[in-house]
C-alpha cells in the first residue's frame, strides 16, 4: 500500500492524533544519540489511549507499515529513530498515573509518563521508583522500560527490570497482552515481562506497567568524594569499597579528562593534571557510619578524601557529577559508549580505554557507574558524523569489553548504534535464537526494524 | 526408535552414567508434591560434564524421546516427574562450584549443589546466595533456577529471578548458550537468562549458572512474635508492618490450625483456639531499633508482641514455623498450595480459605510468607491421591487468588498440577505465545513435555 493510503486510513481511525507536521516528523529522525535517519518518518500517532494503540497496530499490520514506538527521544542507541516508510507511534501523552498502592508498594502508570514526574507524585505517599538513569528529568517509564535503563542506585537499589511486576503489551496485530503480575512474587509459566523489559520496541508496544516501589530511605544521606593520582588507582579505590562489604547508594568515577572538562566549565579550580575522583553517597540508618569507614578505607588506598560537612557541600559535589554532559558539549560532539564489565576489571578497562586513546589519537573522557562497573567513554570528535576512526575505536571498545567478561551495553541498549556488534556477544546461534523469539511475537517484523538484529 | 535402542544409544555414549536400577527408575517418577508418573522412565543418565549433557540432548533429539531434568526432586508441582518412554538428566552430580568472585560479588556454579551446600562454601567469604526456599538443605541450586524459587527473605533480599546473573543452557538438539552476563548491568538484546529462570525444564537444561552474591549482612539479628485472636487480625497486623516503611528480612505468618498443630508436634502449650501468629526478624544496623518499632506497631494492632531476649530463644521461635511440614504430615497427606496475592489482599484471601474450609469441610492449614503475599494453604486429606473434592477446593482457591489480583504460584511453579489452570491467568492469547516461544528453543517438543502447558 502506498504511504499517502497509510496515512489517510490512520486519519480515518484517529482523526487528528495523526500528525504529519514536517518538522515534527523530522524531530523523529533522531534521539539524543546524535545520529538520524536519512528522512522522514510517514506521520506520528499520538496515541491518547490503548485503543488508539490498538487501531494503529491494526493498520499497520494490515498495510505491512513498521511502526516505531517513541517515548521523549531521548535515548542514546538509535532505538527510536523512525525514517521513510514508517509511522511513530507517540506515547508521550499516555503520561497519567492509574493507581498508587502504598499498601502494597506498586503503581500501574501509562508508558508516557517521565520517570522525574513520577517519582514527584510518589513522593507524596512516601514512596519512590528506583530507577534513576541521568536523563530521569527527560526520559519516560515506557522509555526505561523498553531500554532496560539503569542508573547511578542500581548497585544498591536496582535497574529497570528489578522494579517491574508487569507490562500490558499491545502486540504487531493490535492484540493485548497483560504479562507479569500485582504480588511481589509470580511464577506461573514463561517471564515475558523481564523478556519485554530492554527489547526497545522490537516485541510489541508497552501501554501500562506495574511497577514495583519501595519506600523512601529515611534519614540524612552522607556525600563524600576521594581523589587519586590516576584513574587506575580511583578503580582499585572503588574496588575496595566492594570489597569492604558497604555497599553505598550511588558510587561515580570522573576520569581525569572529564572532571578537568567540568571544573573548566563550573570555573573551579583546575585539578591537579591526572587526578581521577570517585563520588560516593551512603545513606539509612548507617549513613553516617559507613561514610566514615569509607572515609578510612579510601584514605588507605591512597586518596584525599573529603566528607562534607553538610547537604549544601554534598549538593555542589554531585553537582561535578551532573555538569559531565553539558561539559562534554563544550569539547565537540560526542558518541557516549556504554560498556558494563565485572567490578574487578574496572583498572583494567581504564588501562583499554588509555591504550585506545593512544592508538587513535583520541581523547575519550570517561564516567563510570563504579559500584557496578559500568563506563561511559565519550568519544569526542568534531562534525555531525561519527567518523569512521571513531568508530574503529569503539570496536575496540567493545571488543575488550567483551574479552573481559563483560557486556556492548550496561543500559542504553542496542539500538541501530550497536547492532552490528550483537553477534559478538551473543553468539550465532544465541543471535537466531533471539530473533526468532521475536518474530513469535511479531511474525511479519513491523515492530521497529532494523534494531537490535540487523536486518 | 524403541525404547531399548534408545538405552543402547545412551550406553554406548555415556557408559556407566547410564542407570536403569529399577528401584532409581520407580523413584524418578516423583518429586515431594505426592504425585508420580504412572509407570517408570527408561533410564537416569547421572550427568558429570557439559559433554555428558549435550551427548544425551543429541540422543534424544535424534530418536525423538522426551528429557525430564531432575535435579534433587523437591520440587512440590510435579514438574520434574518422570515417565514410561523418557529419559531422567539428572544434574545432581554436577555440584562443583566453579569460582568464587567476592571482589565481583558472583559466583559460578554447576546445577546440582545444593542450595545450603553452596551458602555454607559461600560463608568462609563472607558472602551469601539470598534465594532461600524452605528446601534450601534439600534442593538444588538448578532446582531453585528451574522453579523461580522464592523462600522467606524475598520482600527484602529478592527472589531467584532477582540473583541469577547468567545461565548456560543446552537446548535440546544438543548446542550450548550461554545467556546473560558477568556485570551487574547488561542489556545486550532480549533477557533469556531470566526467561529461563521459573522455566521448568521445557526449554532446555541449565548446566551452569553466574549468580549474583551479596555480603552476609553485618550485626545480629532480632526476632519477635506477635499473636493475634484470628488470622484476618495477623494479616492486618502484617500489612500494618509493610505500611510503616520497616522492611523486616522474614515476616511469616502462621494460622490458627498450622500453629497449633506445630505446637502439639512440639509439646508446647496449646495456643488459645483462633490464634494466629506472626514471626519476624530484622536484621542490619537498625535490627534493634526497628524490632522495638515494630513491636510498638503490632502491639498497637492488638497483637501480643514478644520480643525474644537472645538468639536461643529466637532460635526456638523459628523452630516453630520450620517445623510446619513435620506438623503437616501429623494430620495426613497435603497438598501443598503456593497462591501469591497482592499484600493488601492477604486479609481477603484468609476469608476466601476459611469459606472453602466451611464448603468442601476440609481442614486447610495455611502459613504465609506475609512480607510478600505468597500464602501456602496445606489441604489436609487421607491417602495417595488427592480427592477430587481437595481439587474443586484447589479450584476455587486459584480462582479466589486470581478474583484478587494474584497469581496461581509464588514460587513453586505449574509443573503436572497446575497446568489445566495455566490459561485461566494467562488467558488464551499468552499462552499460545509461551507455547510457541519454548517452540523455538525446543521445536521437537522433547524437553519436559507435558509440563506448564498441557497437551
Amino acid at each position: 500500500m502506498s504511504a499517502p493510503d497509510v496515512v489517510t486510513l490512520l486519519r480515518a481511525a484517529l482523526g487528528e492524533r495523526v500528525d504529519t507536521d514536517p518538522l515534527h516528523l523530522d524531530a523523529a529522525r533522531a534521539d539524543k544519540s546524535g545520529h538520524a535517519a536519512t528522512g522522514a518518518p510517514l506521520a506520528i500517532v499520538h496515541a491518547a489511549s490503548v485503543p488508539d494503540v490498538q487501531a494503529t497496530a491494526r493498520i499497520a499490520h494490515a498495510t505491512g507499515t513498521p511502526i516505531v514506538t517513541r517515548g521523549a527521544g531521548t535515548g542514546l542507541a538509535g532505538g527510536a529513530h523512525a525514517g521513510p516508510g514508517e509511522i511513530v507511534l507517540s506515547m508521550r501523552a499516555m503520561d497519567r498515573i492509574l493507581e498508587v498502592r502504598p499498601d502494597d508498594l506498586l503503581a500501574v502508570v501509562e508508558p508516557g509518563i517521565l520517570n522525574a514526574d513520577l517519582n514527584r507524585a510518589l513522593a507524596a505517599h512516601d514512596l519512590w521508583w528506583a530507577p534513576d538513569p541521568a536523563s530521569r528529568e527527560i526520559s519516560t517509564v515506557g522509555g526505561n522500560i523498553a531500554t532496560g535503563a539503569g542508573g547511578l542506585l542500581c548497585a544498591k537499589y536496582g535497574v529497570v527490570r528489578d522494579a517491574v511486576l508487569g507490562v500490558d503489551l499491545v502486540l504487531a496485530d493490535g492484540r493485548l497482552l497483560r504479562l507479569g503480575h500485582r504480588s511481589v512474587k509470580g511464577v506461573t509459566g514463561l517471564d515475558l515481562t523481564s523478556l519485554v523489559v530492554g527489547s526497545e520496541g522490537i516485541l510489541g508496544v508497552v501501554v501500562g506497567a506495574t511497577l514495583r516501589l519501595r519506600h523512601r530511605v529515611p534519614g540524612a544521606t552522607r556525600t563524600l568524594t576521594a581523589s587519586f593520582p590516576d584513574v587506575r588507582r580511583a578503580a582499585e579505590g572503588a574496588a575496595a569499597v566492594t570489597a569492604s562489604g558497604i555497599q553505598p547508594a550511588i558510587m561515580e568515577l570522573m576520569d581525569a579528562a572529564s572532571l578537568a572538562a567540568v571544573h573548566r566549565l563550573l570555573a573551579l579550580p583546575a585539578p591537579a593534571p591526572g587526578v581521577a575522583q570517585l563520588t560516593i553517597q551512603t545513606d539509612g540508618p548507617a549513613a553516617t557510619a559507613e561514610a566514615e569507614a569509607l572515609t578510612e578505607i579510601l584514605s588507605a588506598s591512597g586518596a584525599t578524601v573529603r566528607l562534607a560537612a553538610d547537604d549544601a557541600e554534598a549538593d555542589l559535589l554531585w553537582r561535578i557529577r551532573r555538569s559531565l554532559h553539558p561539559a562534554m558539549e563544550t569539547l565537540g560532539t560526542t558518541l557516549i559508549e556504554d560498556v558494563s564489565v565485572p567490578r574487578s576489571a574496572m583498572p583494567a578497562m581504564f588501562d583499554e580505554i588509555a591504550r585506545i586513546e593512544r592508538d587513535y589519537g583520541l581523547i575519550i573522557p570517561t564516567v563510570c557507574h563504579a559500584g557496578d562497573g559500568n563506563l561511559h567513554p565519550n568519544f569526542v570528535f568534531e562534525g555531525d558524523t561519527v567518523p569512521d576512526r571513531v568508530w574503529h575505536a569503539a570496536d575496540e571498545l567493545f571488543q575488550a569489553a567483551l574479552r573481559l567478561g563483560g557486556t556492548l551495553t550496561g543500559e542504553h541498549g542496542v539500538g541501530l548504534l550497536k547492532r552490528r556488534w550483537l553477534a559478538d556477544e551473543l553468539g550465532d546461534d544465541q543471535w537466531q535464537l533471539q530473533r526468532d523469539i521475536a518474530r513469535v511475537f511479531d511474525p511479519t517484523g513491523i515492530m521497529n526494524p532494523g534494531k537490535v538484529f540487523a536486518p
